[in-house]
């Protein structure tokens, strides 16, 4: 977990049970630290329909894998099901802050949340395959029809206890490929992360906006490994001890 | 992921969607290996239903949070269901390798796997929690009734994928408490750390067996912690060089 001035950053690990763990635990972290109208952003990847890799999606909203738009689990025996829906505003202000110079394109729409990254999202390449590319392929064609433009395999939880706790929310990822094309992600180490920082990117604008920070300052390139772990150790302590208002 | 003579280690992250992709990728290591009959175990920490904390409970099959002893899972917007069997003659042979001066019990029973783990597991300490205690006291009577010996939060997924490709599996976690008793884990640091070495010191035993070397060697008591880096990289390089046929 990292902290720079009112900003929290937390790794959530793969899937809806591991995301749900960590948010439970900042749910309530939030209120014991008396923190007011926290908005919470999920940052990640995911493979887009109909959208080439490397660019943005908004989630509209976020559908199970049989494109119902709740998360459905059992409570003490009892099937709970939660809207799964995230704050319409601000997708469209985060998309409103991508330029014309930006490397990416920003889409609003639909996103497709899985329990399996594999047979779930309909690959072709896991362990079992009881289907064939053309029927993927209807499906993929399906979905999309209905809206969906990504998949991932978090939404719906993210969406489902940030809208129940009343905390506005946003999920933001960099497609990795278009899966209308293929499973499999072709393009280089480097390329991907460079496309990884694309949604921290614009999200940083908007902390940057709510806070009064200047937006639009030139994006420093930073290397994308620290190397040195003093560097590293130093870098750490910059970030322990930034102070926003210094 | 560690490999040591015939045995490779890895770490699955929380929830059946990360064990989910884990499986997928090894099943398919295992096929390119050619490897021949592999036995598959996960080891882990679970809640004790009717057990205390500090013991060993081998699942004899997974049900998932309704009881269903099945993963359902929608591929290509159609739910698949896969029976959540484990391998009983292995689970039954785990047990036969405690030793009445081990210090914990093996019990053998079902496993609720659940999606979450506050209100999936009948918590009253997560950040929401609509029900009370009594409410929850008569689940955990309900589905410990059933059969149900403890929970945790990956084992429908690891026996059903064990299952459909034809691998023989087991699950061995040892009980963190009883959550007939309560919810918090009120054990010390160092009792939990020694807790987590007990699926270990029994799978090892199995091992040890299949191998073909001496099974009831005194166990070594090793550091918690390896706290010099230096001793640590020569660790993992004894690890990654250990012969096991010399």
């Amino acid at each position: 977990m990292f902290k720079v001035g009112p900003v929290l950053c937390l790794s959530h690990g793969m899937g809806i049970p591991s995301v749900g763990i960590l948010l439970h635990e900042i749910i309530k972290l939030m209120y014991h630290a008396g923190v007011k109208d926290p908005i919470f952003f999920r940052l990640g990847t995911c493979g887009g329909i109909g959208i080439e890799g490397g660019n943005l999606v908004v989630s509209e909203s976020a559908v199970d894998g049989m494109l119902n738009p709740y998360l459905e689990l059992p409570v003490l025996g009892k099937l709970q099901r939660r809207p799964a829906l995230l704050d319409k505003a601000l997708a469209a202000e985060l998309k409103d802050l991508a330029t014309d110079t930006d490397p990416f394109t920003v889409h609003v729409g639909k996103t497709m949340c899985t329990y399996d990254f594999y047979e779930g999202q309909g690959r072709l390449d896991g362990a079992f395959c009881e289907y064939t590319e053309a029927d993927k392929l209807e499906f993929l064609q399906r979905v999309h029809s209905a809206g969906v433009i990504n998949m991932e395999m978090e939404s719906l939880c993210f969406a489902a206890l940030c809208h129940h706790a009343g905390i506005r929310s946003a999920v933001v990822c960099v497609t990795l490929l278009n899966r209308l094309n293929g499973d499999q992600v072709s393009s280089s180490k480097a390329q991907l992360n460079e496309w990884q920082e694309f949604p921290q990117r614009l999200v940083a604008r908007y902390i940057k906006k709510t806070l009064g920070l200047p937006v639009m300052l030139p994006q420093r390139t930073l290397p994308q490994h620290v190397r040195d772990p003093r560097h590293h150790k130093s870098m750490r302590h910059q970030s322990e001890s930034f102070d926003i208002d210094n």
